[in-house]
């Protein structure tokens, strides 16, 4: 099958072995698949990531670099076909969407992060079966597969354990930090205030949900948080995933701030205890959702809670991801480029 | 007043000028005051601390390291003189303890990281008299200035938020640990494990209500805390305080768990953020207490419900106090030296 394929560091077009469906997978249909900000750290430092997963013990990340990898995590497909002894629960023809997560005769692998088990850049995918979930009735499919990184959005704001009263601040408006506005906004949080360098992303945080959207160049985000919300708990979220990021956000942040660190940053970072130290700041590291909150997400979306339309800046066939890869590198154009390995097309 | 002084990178023990109660201060008589770990690194890193201090916003930390500093806040005093115009709540001669802080004109003073308020080191304290607990009938000065100390503890394990089911893990013990191990039992919690690699400290962790003293250069402290605890959800301290611990603590903890971080790094650390991200890990810098857990401490102790006396390992005068700082920079001899300034004395 025809995919874009992460070689020698570069993403080629070519065709990569067809998967076939063992017991408990489903082979599916790749109808939209967003590029995630991984994938571009992925291509740009893939030995550091592979590093950093075998490191943190994380071995469904853990590549064999000298091989094919076909990226891309955020999807949503059709089903054609199961496996041998393997219930065909769902119709060929649905429409489907799925944690990026399979099981197989060695453990689990993730999608996308594998050398087994190609992602969405290519035309077709093996899921889970038991993690199939149809998409809701009539909702496009480029909506549904924002799921995944809206649910990234909700887990971290789950895991910040907000009170009514807390004041949220969203650091970086990628679209990591547009998934947590998005799911504060749904939660009835405000003002929810965010901060970004680029005025294409604070004019995508306005829309997606954010009551005020700040230039850190011009005004200290929690400065402006603290005028915002006089005398509330500062929540901030780490949406960047950078270097210094966390050093920054404890020297900026008022005592007794809790700062969620949803970024992720795969390279050596530096902080001085001492200043979190002083304020006492909490620092709670999140990562991905539990299928609970993915399965809620496509609901949300499907429901109209969770609005998808500002997100998606562009779509391109297999033969556009490299270019996609490239406009994404830098955040005045696009948001989320959705890859629709189905049809040919590149970023105009 | 005769008083232990930092001078030029060293302790000498000179006379210093005569403390005078101003409005609201009270002049007291220390009977005795604990070294503290912060201490020795005041001594040794002092530009640095003054710059941390200068960093993280803290003013009442910031010395002039040209003029003499006397170090000392852990103490337990006796009421000598108030200041003008300052209502004498407590008859001269009553014992008190007291939250190392003043205020003056300028603005709140530490007592003890002070060039204008000399600490326990010194013969004589200046006080803030609203905050002077009296020490409840017949507990001894020694067991009472070990409050300021074991409310580090209680702070600790009260911003930890434990629930029944959580399984402590306290690394290090030093007094930080040590008075979080006292706080924990006093809690109920069990097992407490406790990790450090000197025999000396593991022994005192066990007397100040470990369950376990584990050797980390024999085994992985979390690893034993789940053998002992199975199925728990893993809680530790942090109590060394020095660079490298929060990126070690991350790599060896389990997934899911939060990590309090008592023990005070003044200096800069590495860290690698995907790891407790892999793992969603929480991190709590704490810090000191507030008034209520410093007098229920004292409460405590006098109790019986704290118990102090493993903590105290010698007691030197101000001239003993060069040779306390040197005998507490290697773990196997001492946990709590307190200086006793109304006496002659120096280490064995």
């Amino acid at each position: 099958m025809r995919a874009a394929v992460m070689r020698e560091r570069r993403l080629v077009v070519d065709d990569v072995p067809e998967p076939v469906p063992a017991p408990g997978q489903v082979l599916v249909k790749t109808l939209a698949c967003g590029i995630c900000g991984s994938d571009l750290h992925a291509l740009r430092h893939a030995e550091r990531m592979v590093e950093a997963a075998r490191d943190a013990g994380a071995g469904a990340f853990v590549m064999d670099l000298a091989r094919d990898v076909v990226m891309g995590h955020e999807f949503c497909a059709e089903v054609l076909e199961y496996g041998p002894g393997t219930a065909p629960r769902l119709a060929a023809g649905t429409r489907v969407c799925a944690m990026p997560i399979v099981l197989h005769a060695g453990g689990v692998a993730s999608v996308g992060y594998s050398n087994e088990f190609p992602g969405g850049y290519g035309e077709r995918m093996l899921l889970a079966e038991p993690l199939l979930l149809p998409v809701p009735n009539g909702l496009a499919s480029d909506a549904a597969a924002l799921t995944e990184p809206l649910a990234v959005g909700e887990h971290a704001v789950a895991k910040a354990d907000l009170a009514r009263t807390d004041a949220p601040l969203v650091v970086g408006c990628g679209p990591v930090g547009l998934a947590v506005i998005a799911a504060l906004r749904r939660r009835g949080h405000e003002p929810i205030v965010a901060s970004d360098f680029s005025p294409a992303r604070r004019a995508l945080a306005l829309r997606m949900g954010a009551h005020v959207a700040v230039d850190p160049a011009q005004e200290r985000p929690f400065e402006r948080l603290a005028q915002e919300a006089a005398g509330r708990k500062a929540l901030g979220f780490e949406c960047v995933g950078v270097p210094g990021m966390l050093d920054r956000l404890c020297r900026e942040a008022p005592a007794g701030a809790r700062l969620v660190v949803a970024g992720v940053c795969m390279e050596e970072d530096r902080l001085h205890p001492f200043v979190p130290i002083i304020k006492e700041i909490e620092l709670r590291f999140v990562l991905g959702y539990t299928p609970d909150e993915f399965a809620g997400t496509l609901r949300a979306i499907a429901e109209g809670e969770l609005d998808t339309a500002p997100l998606v800046t562009g779509r391109v066939g297999v033969d556009g991801v490299a270019g996609a890869f490239e406009a994404l590198a830098q955040p005045e154009r696009h948001a989320k480029i959705l890859v629709e390995p189905w049809r040919e097309g590149r970023l105009a």
